[in-house]
């Protein structure tokens, strides 16, 4: 058994995430995870999802994308892969665990599967933004998200993850139907 | 941004898969995994937690032990890292995706969390076998499971997933008494 896993990104996005601008506010923080989904279907390097991780000010610390097939590897979803490259970064498996009050934000061009639902609990971030809705990925797309829990808000606000949703929405959505007509293939 | 993203095992965890023994049975696999749990508690190479996937035979495909603290990845579950080297090794994103008709099971020292929990759906098993409970991990320890769906084993097994759990509960919740005597972090 090989004891090293090694999760590979592509080298766009690395390029993408060197000149990311400052994103301030929601939208711009989720036109930056939209434009990576939309540039990862293009680019034919993976599903389409793109998630990217902000500090308080709005800097980028890290950026993921869908790497299911690439990589094959299921749990590489871009939620998941933003979460560990940031927390690599920042060299604490808990974002906002370093005591000073800094805030972490994820933006994620479509509502987290249920995986990646849980991943959040842990990953130490402080607000959810979300563009497509469950509902939107899975009217645009064969994907299963897999089921949450009923009150899925509400639990991540109870452990003090803000959720806020519907934003840049039809952008996001758009992503799904130019992967459709692309052909990409639902996993 | 680094494009890559490495996640290593113990060493220890290579060898105990290389001389592991064919698992007939629910309770020889559980064993294993909760070997394997007890050993990543007795090394200090990461949280109370190990998991193991065999094929239909009994076979190990791969193994995975908890590595959140020394791979600084709030990800790195047993579970998750479990599931991540066996696709690699099979060379498919879904264990069960061959067409074959093969069969794998994911056993579990714990109940699997809300992220392992999500990540079971994609990952291609047909069986999930598990030792301890939640409330017996929230009971003997600090750890945050996190929220599940409230029929969290229907929803497994309306996709095609069959859970059994409480299989050698004592020896698994006898690894979270060890934890906690050694005065291992919760995180």
């Amino acid at each position: 058994m090989d004891t090293r896993i090694e999760i590979t990104l592509p080298d766009w996005l690395a390029e993408a995430a060197a000149t990311a601008p400052v994103c301030p506010d929601d939208e711009a923080r989720l036109r930056f995870a939209i434009a990576l989904a939309m540039r990862n279907v293009e680019e034919r390097s993976g599903g389409p999802f793109g998630a990217a991780i902000f500090d308080g000010e709005g800097r980028l610390v890290a950026a993921g994308v869908n790497r299911v097939m690439p990589e094959t590897c299921s749990a590489a979803h871009a939620e998941l892969l933003a979460m560990m490259g940031a927390q690599r970064r920042l060299g604490r498996h808990r974002l906002n665990g370093n005591g000073n009050g800094e805030r972490f934000v994820l933006a994620t061009s479509a509502q987290p599967c249920s995986q990646c639902y849980g991943a959040c609990i842990w990953a130490g971030i402080d607000e959810l933004l979300i563009g497509a809705r469950t509902e939107d990925v899975m009217a645009l797309s064969g994907f299963d998200e897999g089921p949450l829990p009923a009150d899925w808000i509400g639990e991540l606000e109870r452990r003090g993850i803000t959720v806020r949703r519907d934003i840049l929405r039809e952008e996001a959505c758009a992503v799904f139907r130019r992967y459709a007509a692309l052909g990409g293939p639902d996993y």
